[in-house]
């Protein structure tokens, strides 16, 4: 941090439901932001926050229980900067409402993602996206932005994939999934699906993984994204496993690599360097395993608070360049945690009203 | 049945464990064969088989619980043909002294599964495999014979693929397995290793299911198996089920097929014909199931009698051909009950010893 | 079986629910039973079975599958003999209606239960409480009857207690259960509440327990059933197992006795003996294991096709006279399955329109 | 803290096994301890700890994992400040080796639990009976000592029963346990007993639960303690469950108190004021939570880092004055935490060599 700062009021839209209550629980002593509105659905208006969560992410400050509950809108909300938890049958026309209103929206939601000129976000891979924010006001006329983190998936495998990226260039993935029951929500998968089972299939994940990946690691160039030339299979399965995704990859690379090379690329990645130290920032992003059976969610789940993917079990591959393995967690990196991480580099930017560029 | 016959007598080496008992189980009532010895480590020898298992496969006779608990040695056992459950550290030299005592040796251990002379079957896939035995006696001048069955994720993964295979011919094969605890045997896996949790490895796994899938799909020419041009990437995980093996695989095709093509392929599949009917056959060796989220071990496991393979999820693959799900019993069809079926299928062929060909 | 018959139309209410399903799965094939027809919610009208049930449980008959789903009045449900696997909030009045309109109504809700002329049955343990039905019809002026089965884990407990009863007297239990997820249905119990957890609260579950176990254990005489003199003191748990139920009990008698002879009543005891050969029926309502870590779900759950409660570690309490454990399946036993054994033990008896007694 | 000091060396005996793992973590970074050896069998002895212990506690410090592994004997480890994670087989003759050598042994092992000049300990409810040391080292003549904590289920129940001895008297109880799979240390259970099972025994730890619930709610008095007059009659079960025992109890007061008044003296009740402020002692050791489905393991074992215990559920019994379920970390507050906290009371009171009295 390179100065102190007053916490910028922000607002959590859905904050009800379990990715809102991940945003408000990462929000509770954040040293840059202070949580000072939460809205949710009708229902819930009119209620405290403390009244209308059923809370389940350890101690709730008893400041932030007692937040009146706001409806969704940009009147009844006045924050600038917006986190949204939102279902998606909702967050497409909420949150430009928002954006049209001057506000920022960092979004969880899956509505904007794919859209030409709204940066899909992972700061330490694709800060430069954030340039797409300048076409986005132009094209859409309005002087807020919605900024989008990636589906949870996707963000595990792209923050393992992205050295290899670089280094030496992506063509071809076979991603095989094994997706914690909160990624689902709750009440989310009933314990009658899972208990002593796997699901074979998550609606529209297997979409998403070819679609944002290639997003994520396009290029910034001329005011816009160009998808990198990447193809991805991808199976999702549901496994039972509380937090914490697992990815199984087998890679193709433009330059072909072998597993020390790779190894090397890998633990040499630090990231975009405008994120460290930031408050959601770890210290390492990712993280490389030499234990030949790790990782493993319920051992490397939390490391860097949840925001740290850890990749292992690099090897070559018998029809491709190499095999590995990631593991992230899926609420924290993977939803809230990655969003506000995207908020917080935005901050250091000076891309939030309210935060002079340099203050952080 | 083609007739009615005295049971045969077997035996069962390595009784006492996971694997063993469930080949009693399986053996427990079985028409063409009567379990008459049981044989394990010289801990157990000298006590009854009700005294030397910790039975945990539901009711056992109390005929077997009576039957004395031999050495695994042809002096201490007499039947002629034997069912192997044995540990891979003594199989080997074991399951050859009884073959060299002119005893059939029906093996899940993986010792001899890649010898060159050794059929590794799946009676519904390969049962040509079986000319091999002509080669093993002439070459190791014994007049036993030893008989494998596949590695368990392999077996599920092949007979998904046998149809493919057939039909197409299958090139390359991306796997990625979530495999049952019950296959690590008991005690196994730690509870604290796999509650809430995926390991991402189990120990020489990946092998196996290249080597074995390449013997299987192999052909039976003179005298030999020319193994499969096939090569299969595999991850193989470990994840909180209690049975049940599930393969996602992503496959390319030697002759390009859409997955309505495939789809029709499999479900067109029978296998080959002179299993038809043989006691533990199911009635389909591999079942289709078009709903989108199966096949899950919870539900699909016990598909006839745990013989049964279930593929779902047949669609398209943004790289190769395919890709599909199958998942079927890793005890069951992928140890005990493929070497029983095994043996079921020799005896239908004239090759077990005290059953005229014809006679099943 | 007495003698053959033709099957008897029967209906089930509520039948796309879980234990909906589970009626509908035992009554497939049953011997003296067809299941003609099926009723639901409105939502459901109109569909076929197959359609409007996302079915659970194993293989469902085509004929089944291609059963019209019929609302649940009296006026579009033909079948006298009706099961009803309705949920609470309907049940009341549906179950009446169809009463009034002659039919006799075995039910698994908990609306009549503890009515003071509804017979609360558990066939091996009080039949003698059909009696009830006389003062039934004639205070209600109705030629139908409504026969409740018990909450699933009042079953289990009172099976094991009622050898007891009979033998000792019961005064007092401490009853501490750990309870299946399928107890409360699906979706139920959400899998984030659950994997590796246990939820110590099941709401309404310790009452039920108390005020069922003293009429299930009461006298029926003179027209009335008289309650048990019978203090429970319960604890409910939600436990992260799929099937089963298991309560840990500390119980006095009136006539104090010792862990022998309480083993010997519980081994010696057969239940009525009408209820012998019934189809549902077990050999034996009770079994008792002398192994020191059992009765378990996972291992003792289906016995007798999950109609058996497995009781064991029966020793002293410092305290009272007896510790002991019992396990069922809490959806057969414990729900459908306890209320087609009462259907069948009416029928044997003569109490079900359209079977003489005697027939069966 | 009273005063700043130079952290104390301490050594862990039977270091590389799952409690002296936890151990080993709670130490790192103590602020008063410094983990200056580390001990094991032959079999670990001449390794470093990294290499020996299969770390599973999150993050080893290298220092740690750099520490030379020694024989469990006084002749090999000089710290005079010793934890013991051994296992009963040895722990009794080792532990008395290092008393006799002028060593303070703080054990979780059950050998000397219930002598009766050991003080078996929770610095919370039963500080006093440290006073059995003075008997100690008469009796045994030497000038070191043994204090044990006790029994992971009994902890979490005496924890909660502490302050309705204090207020009410306790005269009876009946226990039912739900025990996580983490006390039976690692390997421990196997995953194929317990995944969606339940076990109702654990060896001995029936018995444990009434002798040392007597002796901690005992009153020390004239150099010994008398046990409390308490009956308890016990259930123990273990569950699917990673980390927490859960504790179902019917409670008879000496003085009759009903839920609101056991709810009062549970609230205010804070245990020895001179365990505050020690570094393992948490804010609360006893939390009372009023949601009527708590406390449950995955929501609440963490409180206080693991060393608060919750209770919940607190109303009345139909038979006795009071039900209630009381929920803890196992192997922290009910092995090494515990462990480590009695260190650190010692340490206060000036009974730990090298500690002069008041200096913390």
């Amino acid at each position: 941090m390179t100065g102190s700062t007053t916490p910028v009021p922000v607002a959590v839209l859905g904050a009800t439901g379990a990715v809102g209550q991940t945003f408000v629980r990462l929000l509770q002593g954040h040293p840059r932001f202070r949580l000072a509105e939460v809205a949710a659905s009708t229902r819930s208006v009119g209620r405290t926050y403390g009244e209308a969560a059923a809370w389940r992410e350890g101690a709730l400050d008893r400041e932030v229980a007692g937040l009146d509950v706001f409806p969704c809108t940009p009147d009844a909300v006045r924050s600038r900067i917006v986190f949204s938890a939102l279902d998606a049958s909702v967050a497409g026309e909420v949150e430009e409402a928002f954006a049209s209103a001057g506000g920022v929206v960092l979004s969880n939601a899956r509505n904007h993602r794919m859209a030409a000129d709204v940066p899909l976000l992972i700061p330490e891979v694709n800060a430069d996206h954030l340039g797409l924010i300048e076409a986005q006001r132009r094209l859409r006329g309005w002087e807020g932005a919605i900024v989008t983190n990636p589906n949870c998936a996707v963000t595990v495998a792209v923050v393992a994939l992205a050295p290899l990226a670089e280094a030496f260039g992506v063509r071809t993935v076979f991603a095989s999934t094994m997706q914690a029951v909160s990624g689902a929500g709750y009440p989310g998968v009933p314990s009658l699906d899972i208990l002593g089972n796997v699901v074979p299939h998550i609606g529209g994940e297997e979409e998403k993984i070819q679609t944002e990946a290639q997003k994520l690691l396009g290029t910034f160039r001329d005011g816009q994204v160009r998808p990198a030339e990447l193809t991805v299979s991808a199976h999702a399965n549901r496994v039972p496993v509380e937090h914490g995704h697992t990815v199984c990859m087998s890679v193709k690379l433009d330059r072909g690599a072998g597993p020390d090379e790779a190894l090397a690329a890998l633990e040499a990645w630090r990231g975009d360097p405008r994120c460290a130290g930031l408050p959601s920032a770890p210290e390492r992003a990712l993280v490389v395993t030499r234990a030949p059976d790790r990782p493993q969610p319920r051992l490397d789940v939390n490391l860097g608070n949840g925001m740290t993917v850890t990749v292992g079990r690099i090897r070559e591959d018998p029809v491709l360049d190499l095999r590995l393995v990631a593991m992230g967690h899926n609420t924290v990196r993977g939803a809230a945690g990655g969003s506000l991480l995207n908020a917080e580099l935005m901050g250091r930017l000076g891309m939030l009203p309210g935060v002079p560029e340099g203050a952080w």
